[in-house]
């Protein structure tokens, strides 16, 4: 049962949760996309975040779902989303995931944190729920949560919470943010692994800015393999190349809400899942979506075909 | 096991949650309160409400809390708050609690509801997971939510959804939205019962507008008990003389954020419940609060007694 | 043409701007209720502020509005509200505003101000478009304006900016910021004058708490007067007795939105100004708000009587 | 004089405003950049929206940036941007800029709408000041006013405000809102000409989706000349072959904030503006942030070179 930590590199995919069309967890799917995200190269999963539909699932399917992708994960380290509105339910789940075998905890800050102080306070009242030596991760993503975390309200979490390993960095615009935390770690401050979201969309300059990957979804998620690779080893442009082809469907799965039905949709005409629907509230993709979808894979594919 | 409906009236008590100062769930405080809040004239309660400190308990407490509360209040109704970021949550708890002896569930709507269609959908969605049959209410309270119920959008639920049978009326300001409801009523809109909340800044106004009684909390719940009561029996100036004595308290409890450690701490000063403590996140009176509670409260018993 | 300081106190009234029915402005109603808030007591006033539909008028309308008043007041202070989305507009009303002899000038923070470094160079910005000499006020409403300001930032701001002398407090809960100022100032933070908004509401605890007198609208604004000055010379107890006659219609005359409403049928009941017409976008009163009221004033008008 | 209707069509620019580097208007490179939008195409432009940086502009510097900017453009079309929290301000700016010889004005909503019905009842108010023959656009970009649009709001809009012509369309996602736009057009609904802005970022899709055009700014303006030109004449593989091109810098100056910045520094590096600077607030570019643009510029430039 390995642990992230503040080094921790390479692509976390955040994970789908498939569901048959009644509505039911489809538990073959899942072991099936697991499988396809490592065999792609992934490092490491996450799950039960916004985009793995976590809210839809009861807490006994939270854990349901962790059971079985930690299980199926191996050796590989598994991240869980563990936000609530309240810390009890905080605690609750970590504890719970952590004894299954979890690589650490993912929380993401209530939309109710107004001012810096109650952002550091916040983080310290999670920490004390999950506990000391529970890897957590820091959900930065303004967006969707309405919270806006400066570098400096960052530096005093790292500085107060030696739990605090890893920045799941999805603020947009987010790289000047990635160059002012390793300015400040080139200063002293303690290091944080950071992996970058938004669907990947700004990857190739996120790794020369000093990211240490990715941790985001996307029906390919062999683009962040290669790009973070590529970026790596140096090639950075030879990684923008394969980025920019991939660039367009990053695009439009990049949509908020309607994301997810492309996301689905893409990982089921691939075959890594049976079925694209999702729990109410969800998305679908209209005909006319599908067929954008459609035409986006196909120029993709003849992209990638020219570039091989 | 009584069930509220669209004739509900009176007085249902937001129902604080005791904890013992290491942050335990007080059982023996929690019976004493529940006591307390029908000997002052109650006619339900309503639990685990933002005020009841909900989110701070695990999945199990609030079972357990429920389940002692519905016990002690007999054939009194319980209203239980099943509000959360996910449908299948709120499902899981509303079925938990009605298998209880609730009297019915509350919901009040998530942030993300930007559009009245989405409002209007939620509900659907809400009322499809609890199930024919369990009474809804509506918490209408965009101070804390953030979403815009207009009295046309709640005519949609109505009709739309048998089970919406009450509305926690917390509008600010809400008087005209009382009155619109009512007119529409009169041309035919399914009837809803109508209790208001907002620790009981308006009942005088409310009451004569026709709402049907309140539903909030206090740290003098016989205040409700006499206004509705007084103003329901038509003598909206003896009402009034009352709730004047006691608003200068109201005023200071209805602070939001440290309302909640203004009612604690009046509660516990009148012996019914131990200590004021609250789990994190929440706030404490500092001294100089305190004296200011204890002044009011003196001011108030003897304004009382020159009405008695 | 005096100037504001930071040892600025007592009462500025947040004037209205009366319009005829036909919804230009009435300059005789204006002249009348200037005289009326200085009869009543009032130190100074505050213009163009939101309770002042500022942004219903145009720019030439508004240096109307500010050099009748301005003229109207002799030599008492003027306050004038120049909050724009833009800080050219900010500094192009500033000046005009400043030569007509304004006693300084209030601004607002944008709510796009998402962190705290955001508020704090914000008003470095708004300084040095006013310009070094002209006094700023603060106004910390985070209910209008979505921005909180906490008492570390204020205490940033006035140590980076000496123009500003004054803060309008109406934070909400705002009692424990009052103390949390003076606490830093005893420790070496420059003073400000605090004058309270909110609408009075919670004038006599503000008081207590070491603020400096009432910056607010009140169809009464007599009430202010009485309560900064038995307050200010030790008598809270008496303070108290007469600021709780007039709660209910403060209580009232604070909903937002349809709050101007009421404080304009007031002061149109009380014969200060011609008509209780707003420009669009604009609420009224019907017919069961007029007589609710018209109660409030026949009750508020007793109780005073037997306080006399 | 042209005026937009509901069937203009094409691209028409999002101006910048350009400054010199002591902060004034630099006119000389104000008239240049409106001949280059000219000359790459463009079929109108609109000024003194949110990225021609209006909100920094005096009154007076406002409404000579508009009279340069229509006199240069001839008889092109300028859309002006009227935009403000009061509508006195709406009305008055709106008359001045007509009277130049504008096009029409755009709108967009203030955040402080919540609901529907004050969604349509403050187009009817704006409406009302910009006066009857005056062509409206509405501006629907939720991520910057929090206000959400739904297509059924729209069309009562449209329903009630005969001078409603154009939408300029950045929902995001948006492609779903202007499908059923066209839908309830063929079913009767009044046409709108819907330009889609959002930095170009969908407009393959979109002009797919039945969009008239682009309203939107961008470095490179002849992309959206040549995709809504190949898209209109029905080659839509090639319109994407173009799209994809320019793709890699339309994302990196989407970033909301720092976009500008992308964009004046583009555009200065292509020699159409002599400075870059931005009055404040604004961003400016990191070396760092300069080597990205560079490098973009450098790949767009081979790519278009290879679909020659």
């Amino acid at each position: 049962m390995p642990l992230i930590d503040n080094r921790s590199r390479g692509v976390f995919v955040i994970a789908v949760t498939p569901f048959a069309d009644d509505g039911s967890i489809d538990v073959d799917s899942l072991d099936k996309v697991v499988d396809f995200y490592f065999e792609a190269g992934a490092n490491g999963l996450t799950i039960l975040g916004m985009m793995g539909e976590a809210p839809k699932l009861t807490q006994a399917e939270s854990i349901d779902v962790a059971r079985r992708v930690i299980a199926r994960s191996g050796d590989r380290p598994v991240v869980v989303g563990v936000s609530s509105p309240g810390l009890a339910a905080i605690g609750e789940l970590s504890r719970a995931v952590m004894d299954l075998g979890a690589a650490g905890v993912m929380v993401a800050p209530p939309g109710s944190l107004k001012t810096d102080d109650q952002i550091v306070t916040y983080y310290g009242n999670v920490a004390e729920m999950t506990g000391r030596g529970v890897p957590l991760v820091v959900q930065d993503f303004p967006l969707a949560t309405g919270v806006h975390i400066t570098p400096g309200v960052l530096g005093r979490i790292v500085a107060e919470q030696p739990d605090v390993v890893m920045l799941k960095h999805e603020d947009w615009p987010g790289l000047a943010k990635i160059s002012a935390i390793r300015t400040s770690e080139s200063s002293g401050q303690r290091r944080l692994s950071i992996l970058c979201g938004n669907g990947g969309g700004f990857l190739p300059e996120e790794m020369a800015r000093g990211a240490d990957g990715a941790m985001t979804g996307f029906g390919f998620p062999e683009m962040m393999v290669v790009v973070t690779s590529l970026a790596g080893g140096g090639d950075l442009e030879r990684a923008r190349d394969m980025f920019d082809a991939y660039l367009p469907l990053v695009r439009y799965e990049q949509q908020p809400g309607v994301g997810l039905a492309v996301r689905k949709y893409v990982l089921k005409q691939r075959g890594k899942i049976a079925s694209d629907a999702q729990r109410r509230p969800g998305s679908t993709l209209t005909a006319e979506a599908m067929r954008e979808v459609d035409d986006l894979m196909r120029r993709q594919s003849k992209r990638l075909g020219a570039l091989a």
